[in-house]
């Protein structure tokens, strides 16, 4: 069936949306697949070229109903479905996207899911392709599903710990890597004499179950990550970012909020405001440990010094002095005056500094406005105060 | 002379192993080797399609036996043996293997030494090859001999600290790698100009003696070395093992004992149990620097904080809070009240506590179970008590 | 014009310097640049075969006089020159070399412009060379004369801090970097769907401005770089050091003075001196953070601990303990029996301490030689000390 007029491409999608069982995806694409070398029906990547999420309803419409066409059995009220393309699939999608062509050959990120199916159609090798439908933020049962999602947070579509991800580390195989390709590590394994042997035993980069974030996404031009294996791939990295190369680390469903410079961790679900410097070898504590589990966000034009370890969450204009490690359960002195002050920016906040007491607990500081955590080098007291600068980064030299 | 049937070569060996003058050797294996581009005579890199430690003698006698045939001078009472092979010496061998030549082209993995003669064989190349024989755990005199014992370790064959391997800086030359190669700092200077006229400068992925672990060993399939750089070749990697990409190495010799978390430095020498998690940016510290040369275990169940320093042995279930260093000359508060705690779970060391003192140097306390040490920070005083938590890893979620 | 003898080439030589207008070149040298794939007049790198600093005059001479000769306006008043080269520019250069061409064929190294210009007319392909000269050490106009700025400091012709760097940010690209390739990110964006759909996505192995240094340095052969995303280009690495992969990080403008272990960072405009080892994680701050600008310097034979930091500059002999910040705001007690010992090898110091004073900030101790820093763990009070043991390499074992 060709479609001749974006009218009647129009009226198409309309018909295919409001047919008794249809619902729009959540998110939907197309992706090349990298297989395992001996369980050919095991995905161990997959390569989107370009994801939907929450839009281009027009294009999964046609995209179901060419499947549909197709005699291929979809069952929309499933959370997932992934399904191999066919050379059939391609053409039939391409004649409902006819009224786009000439726009996507002219300028394919005009409508870059024509410009997908067009550039399967003219490498003419359909193999090694799936289309993946979400239809429900349920947890996930397939690798394809898992990279939509990973892409989705890496291309900033969702936000830091609003989508479902259970699932993905069992959907995930633990493959070698090795310029951009997943191995299987049986596979080395079996063919480890002969590799080595004739001297072309490949270099494998790392062992992990996710990719890193520079195989699949390109950051925004003032974004510089110094070294691809610092940032897995699903983390959150917003444009103006700098991750140094020193002890850094992001790991996916974590990331910055805005600009930042970043030269320690933010560990898995934690986020860093705009603003905010994440000094040489800092820890942002992750789910995993050591935060009982709430996750950590730190606010806009916050510092955490160098080697700080951060447990708690820190609201804006905030600073951890290099060194020091404020957990849930450190101590911190308060002196009446400095209350005062906090009071001033943290008006919410009265009813914590109500009573007359001087000493808080980490988690009870969660979140305050412009505190200053230092240990008193003459007694060794951890102490906060009200912070006495901006926090300014030096967008320009690093 | 072919041998014709399994009785035929378990006699065989027999004869060998009880000749006069005849010592199995402690290691034995056929390597390709990588030699210098200008010095040819400089073996840069070993690289072991499988080793052999304390195993498979019968090979063994195969291997020294056919040397002899073909009239090589063997000197067994040497403490290591490194010869190139010929084409001479691969059909000889295998003609000794004949009656496992059916199950080895079947199974390659059932007979992995002939495997690796057939190899050989099949590719026709015999120049690059060298048959390294230790005859005793002596310093090493040469590179090849070095890499069969940073395989030994890596594969987990012997265990950290009890293999000697004096002579290993000695032997290993400084290198550009690329591409898992070996390039002579050298040759690059000599051909600067060159290659970089051409575009062709090669892409160095490192300076180094040591290659990286993942050049040559395949890890298990639930170990996860998110980034090659940070584990050298010898290192000894427990499956399970995860290695995170932050502020983490681990050095050759040193390593993991079971299912592990590392995010930070196990320096060499040191050791790490099962379950015990090295945070984000931990630094275990290395015989060469600030233990006095004491190497460091650190037992099961254990933490290390995030930013922590550990210059002490630790036992099993022990804490070290986020950001404080433990060392040596590292005074330490224990109550009277924690040191009866203390006492119930390591009886051993009740003469420790004997005394009515409160005041511990670190090295006294090297390897107690359960103890938690934190700086109190509303006073500074770094004190210890019972650990009060058990240490779970989270091995779903990292 | 042809030069047939080494006197007529002096003689000229002398000629063009002593000319009207004539300057010497600061710095010269001939690139081949990686231009952008979109924006072919962007030069996105330049790779240097050789540069020429405050040397080698008289090939400089050559190079203006034959770029004069073929009527190319030459304005030696501006601060930076930088010009594509052409086939004639190449022969008619090389005509005036002619009594060393024997020589240079015979020994590439003893004539290295000489050299250059052979290779680049040997392949036949003159598209993407450029000539560049600095006549002042003025803020950088290119991103040819800043990569001759970073080949100055890395190649250690000047020293760190000594020369001007101003506008390095500006003039260079953020790109992706793959295989030692820059890439413009907008031509990875326009060519996305292509490239995932064909399999043949590059490998980023990282976003930034600056490539790394073993792109286009090659180490003394007794230093080591055991991981290349760890050191910028521009960085100034003495021979013997060594560069673990565990947390450290060396920027430009920023280095050792001579042999050093280093497992921490070391910011931009810092600095080590010979003999001293920076800890594991350990961080030397850099002047865009947390020392007011002032750059810092450690001196010799120091040692900053694990995950310490050092916020000031440190003399000879010095020690930070593992885990300790020591930054200019620090309050520091210093005894007065130590204080005296301290004045015995710091006598320029002896008004600091003339009056009876104990306590100290950080920055004022800044230099002085032979102390130690530590934290009391009886008392979590930062004091330092005469540093009573000597601080050595074990250059063997690392």
């Amino acid at each position: 069936m060709t479609i001749s007029s974006k009218e009647e491409f129009k009226n198409f999608v309309n018909e295919v949306r409001q047919a008794e069982g249809y619902r729009d995806p959540l998110a939907f694409g197309i992706c090349r697949v990298d297989v395992g070398q001996i369980n050919k029906n095991l995905t161990l990547q997959a390569i989107y070229p370009i994801i939907n999420w929450n839009e281009n309803f027009g294009s999964g419409a046609i995209f179901i109903s060419t499947l549909k066409e197709l005699n291929i059995n979809l069952d929309l009220s499933q959370s997932e479905i992934v399904l191999p393309i066919s050379k059939e699939f391609v053409i039939s999608a391409l004649e409902k996207f006819q009224p786009f062509l000439v726009e996507t050959i002219e300028n394919p990120k005009s409508h870059n899911n024509i410009a997908v199916l067009k550039a399967i159609k003219d490498q003419g090798d359909f193999e090694n392709f799936r289309i993946v439908f979400l239809f429900e933020d349920a947890p996930l049962k397939s690798a394809e599903s898992t990279y939509i999602k990973l892409y989705a947070l890496s291309q900033k579509k969702v936000k830091i710990r609003t989508i479902n991800l259970n699932g993905a580390f069992a959907n995930l195989q633990n493959v070698a890597w090795s310029e951009n390709k997943p191995i299987e590590l049986q596979w080395l394994r079996d063919n480890e004499i002969s590799l080595k042997i004739s001297g072309k035993y490949p270099k494998i980069d790392f062992v992990d179950k996710f990719p890193r974030m520079l195989q699949h996404i390109i950051p925004e031009n003032n974004t510089r990550i110094l070294d691809g294996s610092k940032v897995r791939m699903g983390a959150y990295i917003s444009a103006g970012t700098t991750i140094m190369p020193g002890a850094s680390y992001i790991n996916f469903n974590a990331g910055t909020l805005g600009v930042s410079m970043v030269e320690g961790r933010i560990s898995s679900s934690a986020s860093v405001g705009d603003g905010s410097d994440v000094g040489g070898g800092a820890s942002i504590l992750g789910v995993l440990s050591g935060t009982n589990g709430n996750p950590i966000s730190i606010g806009k034009n916050s510092l955490l010094g160098a080697n700080s370890v951060c447990g708690i969450p820190l609201g804006d204009g905030s600073i951890i002095d290099a060194g020091l490690a404020i957990l849930e359960g450190t101590k911190i002195y308060i002196s009446p005056n400095e209350i005062n002050k906090l009071i001033e920016i943290n008006l919410n906040l009265k009813e914590l500094f109500i009573s007359s007491k001087n000493s808080f607990k980490g988690k009870e500081l969660a979140g305050i406005n412009g505190i200053h955590f230092r240990q008193n080098s003459e007694n060794g007291r951890i102490e906060a105060f009200r912070s006495k600068r901006e926090v300014k980064l030096n967008s320009d030299l690093h």
